[in-house]
């Protein structure tokens, strides 16, 4: 095979709120018409705020109009824009809507990306299943080129998320996403959420945190924006220490695990750090045995047994340290359609990343590795990738093929 | 010169509670022996869940039996410690005392590195002043030795905190410590501590922030002191991204701030992404101006001009990105009398850590950026350097003179 089969460990969907609305249960129409009223106050508020008007005119120019949004939720425009983009598959998360040119997360009522945080918890959970129903039915006209990951908001009500997350299993999803952050709740070492690990572990459920939800401890003063982009990383990283060091792992040696749009430059050195602290580092051995309380193998070992790191859009930074993080732990990913992504220039930025990697290390992290975690059938995607997938010479040739973008 | 003018950048101070005793005002000693009453029952309670009484039997031989604490406030035997270490002067904290061998933190009412969170603000700024009187007498009776820094709760009430800081610098002491974290009380990027940030500047009072506090926010389940030991440096390296944000540099370019105890191999990378940000980077540019809100240089100028670490008891991967983070920016510390410093064996440790670097690289992180920055008399030291300060060949040469710890 001269082409790569890419699978894109990040995307995003989600339909317009009236079709949002079609999948909710009758009884929670009337709370969602008041809640769209609320996000279109927010949205507002944001672009009075924040929009960098010059970036949006951009944006909506390089992608056609729409920024992309259609293919959000339309499957043959979304099938058109991965061939063009050359990806045969995709993980697909929530809220394809993007906050910062304009528009706004859509899952109902904030059951995506933030995970019900700030709604009543009923109506979180029944956002989360209009959505589900829509991914299911959306994934179904495409089955082998879609991943669905359902929103699983796990901190109000631990057997409604089980529940759930059978309910999605059913309907031929392939991952739960969970809220990156706690908020009030309590955190990820509690063992009320031993149930959500167990079943993940047995439907062979991946299990995603994504990035986005911040704290909002600091306040609005100035640099309030930038200081949340500046932490943004940690407070997606943070429940990988919490699952390792409370032993989630270790009770569930089949339980997978994905970080999703959070690069990996950071991975490595907290690794290393944990790992220092399991041995023994002389900085802590006054602590005693508390690094052992609930695990019996280095955390690295964990990692790299369990743990996954769906790096969008890599950075140069993110690449070099590939071998650091294990390249068997590296998904690639687009972000389609956030503007953050690569699209519409992904062949482009394939070429500009993987160009000088080894073949083999590429395919894994382009797709083969994606392709294993969550059981893609590939030969029913092997005409498709003859067809679409960046060949060899595209990738690795001395000519581009593709343009830069303007 | 032969030797290295050598100056911890990280020791510890405070007398026993009756002293501190001494040192409060009349009215707040029936709130002080209240308080020591729930020391009391705090150590236990440390005792009886966490103590690592192999670690503790070990310490207590290896420093004669009082686990370097009389050194914490006996001015003869401080001096001689220092002397054994090769120490010519140091900066000193709080809380000499340490939790996880069965002792506790110490500066009244919580003062010290807990910045009087969960005190009320009445009896913290109490405790303070006690302690900053009580260590302004310490330092005298060494004063080119002893670089005081005034412990200030400035979260509660900042017009107080700013007298004190006056009062401090009236007594002789030469930085200032603030609470690492901010807990419930507005983040260091609100205007409230402008003035703070201006009686600082005025005076060439070095500001401080000292690893210890952490969040709570993950509860008590298992993994608990893992994920505090993982999260910590984190949390103390906060303040930095927020006062580099928010301006505080921009508008007091002579402000100096100091980062204490908590490394300095993670700063490069954060660093660097703050910059990413700030010259704009591709994943965020659809948030606009936002990293120009505050500032008009890159972070790392910032960085570069007002901001320290002093990363006590340096680690090889501290030692081996000395570039990155600037070595004229790096200073060395050993975290005397806490049992995860160099005590007893700092001379090895130097040496250890030191061995291949540049003379004069090494002379800069040992001792003389932290004298430029503190206003060290050099004059005054040098007959004690050149009887205990670390020779050259004993730092570089091929032989170890000091033998490794047992």
């Amino acid at each position: 095979m001269d082409r790569y089969l890419v699978i894109s460990s990040d995307g995003h969907a989600g339909p317009p709120a009236p079709v949002y609305r079609d999948y909710l249960e009758e009884r929670y129409k009337p709370a969602f018409d008041e809640y769209q009223e609320q996000v279109r106050q927010l949205l507002e508020l944001s672009r009075a705020m924040r929009q960098n008007e010059e970036f949006v005119a951009k944006w909506e120019r390089i992608t056609g109009g729409d920024g992309g949004l259609t293919a959000a939720y339309d499957s043959d425009v979304r099938n058109r824009v991965l061939d063009e983009q050359g990806v045969a598959a995709e993980v697909l998360f929530p809220d394809a809507d993007v906050l910062g040119t304009g528009r706004v997360s859509a899952s109902p009522f904030g059951s995506g990306l933030n995970g019900g945080a700030g709604t009543e918890p009923e109506l979180a959970m029944a956002g989360a299943r209009a959505h589900n129903r829509w991914l299911a039915d959306f994934c179904a006209q495409a089955p082998h080129r879609r991943i669905g990951v359902a929103v699983v908001p796990i901190l109000h009500d631990v057997d409604a998320a089980v529940a759930e997350i059978r309910a999605a299993h059913g309907m031929g999803l392939r991952g739960v996403l969970i809220p990156t952050r706690w908020f009030d709740a309590p955190a990820y070492l509690d063992p009320r959420y031993e149930p959500v690990w167990a079943v993940c572990e047995e439907l062979g459920m991946v299990l995603h945190t994504h990035s986005g939800a911040g704290p909002a401890d600091y306040g609005l003063g100035p640099g309030m924006m930038a200081i949340y982009a500046t932490e943004a990383y940690w407070w997606a990283a943070r429940p990988l220490w919490v699952l390792i060091w409370s032993g989630v792992f270790e009770r569930h040696p089949g339980l997978r695990y994905v970080i999703a749009e959070n690069g990996a430059w950071w991975a490595p050195d907290i690794l290393a750090k944990m790992d220092e602290k399991f041995v023994g580092g002389h900085n802590t051995e006054k602590m005693g045995k508390v690094f052992r309380e609930a695990i019996s193998m280095k955390p690295t070992e964990y990692f790299d047994r369990n743990c996954f790191l769906a790096a969008s859009t890599p950075g140069v930074e993110d690449m070099e340290r590939r071998h650091l993080v294990g390249v068997g732990n590296f998904l690639w990913g687009n972000d389609l359609p956030h503007p953050e992504g690569t699209f519409p220039y992904t062949r482009y930025w394939i070429r500009e990343r993987f160009r000088e990697v080894p073949v083999d290390e590429a395919r894994r992290m382009l797709g083969e590795t994606a392709a294993d975690l969550y059981g893609v059938d590939r030969a029913a995607l092997a005409p498709l990738v003859a067809r679409i997938g960046p060949s060899l010479d595209e990738v690795h040739g001395d000519r581009p093929v593709t343009p830069a973008p303007a």
